[in-house]
């Protein structure tokens, strides 16, 4: 699993307890659910514009800002990143995964 | 950096080698940059409304569906998940990025 | 307000009682709220495509789409598309609702 | 054709020319393509949310706000309402259009 997702899960669920007046992410809790859903409109959004412009730097910017946002609505919901991980292996018979197919039928 | 997410980013450049009419992955290509940017608006769309719903499982499922096609974006555009990832960590101030930055002071 | 608006809202109102086997309109009301919602967040986003092209008679073609699936929610959630369109009047101050209330001051 | 589209479309028109400090349709303007686009995203996503809620007040009010920003994408585009309502006529096989076609057959 990502280090990068797993530290992060951790510092926003640290943020549940932090002031909404001095913590971004502490802010969009304080709106709800509602708040966080907004902004995952709103980053697909401008992903799919900067991806129409063929900006590449800027699909990099715009598509982290969703990931973030998506990590936010995960930590809202108490859903690790692992279980979308898990999914994404599980679905979509990535080759670790049939390896280890494989192996167990041995 | 994440293996799921590397090996997914492997899969779907092979992909790029695929039949339209067997691969699903392929058959997005097929139709181009609108057709995976389209995928991106319906599935944050389900996203938001699983999340509305407060069905778990059902925000797992969209969510991996949100991030899949995410990853087919990048595939297309040539960009690799890492790069989204360290912009994640550099943009967000991770503790291990600052416990990296303070090693570097030394 | 609108003859169209008003004819299509008909139409989409007896489309109630259609078969959803030889009605389209009928077909997003069988499968649902989900089913409605997810056309006009899929339309939203070939909206947005279109004016990123900015290709005319695109926007022109997908903000049909938009619309029409906006009328179907309405059908579907029993508002006249009139109150859509007095809530436009009344708070983005038009002039001829201005008009009108200085004309009731006289 | 719906008078309140009509005159927004003229308010819409003449605010090209005020002052983005002033008018928040002259702000958006001000912004560009990319501005509009965003609360479209925006704007449908809300509608979304509303409807997951079955709240009908908050139903009218975000379509409200979505059909708006679509009428100053149209602005800026120099697309008239009608063209929208003429296409929806169109394609839609509304009553009156079937009337207006029996019509001229005679």
């Amino acid at each position: 699993m990502s280090n990068v997702l797993r530290e992060l899960a951790s510092v926003l669920e640290e943020r549940k307890q932090a002031d909404p007046e001095e913590s971004y992410v502490a802010s969009l809790y304080h709106k709800g659910l509602d708040g966080i859903l907004k902004k995952i409109g709103e980053e697909s959004t401008e992903t799919v514009m900067a991806a129409k412009d063929g900006d590449r730097a800027q699909i990099i910017y715009e598509m982290t800002d969703l990931w973030f946002h998506c990590m936010v609505l995960l930590a809202h919901q108490d859903i690790q990143p692992d279980e979308i991980l898990s999914e994404l292996e599980r679905r979509f018979g990535l080759p670790g995964h049939q390896e280890k197919a494989s192996r167990q039928e041995r």
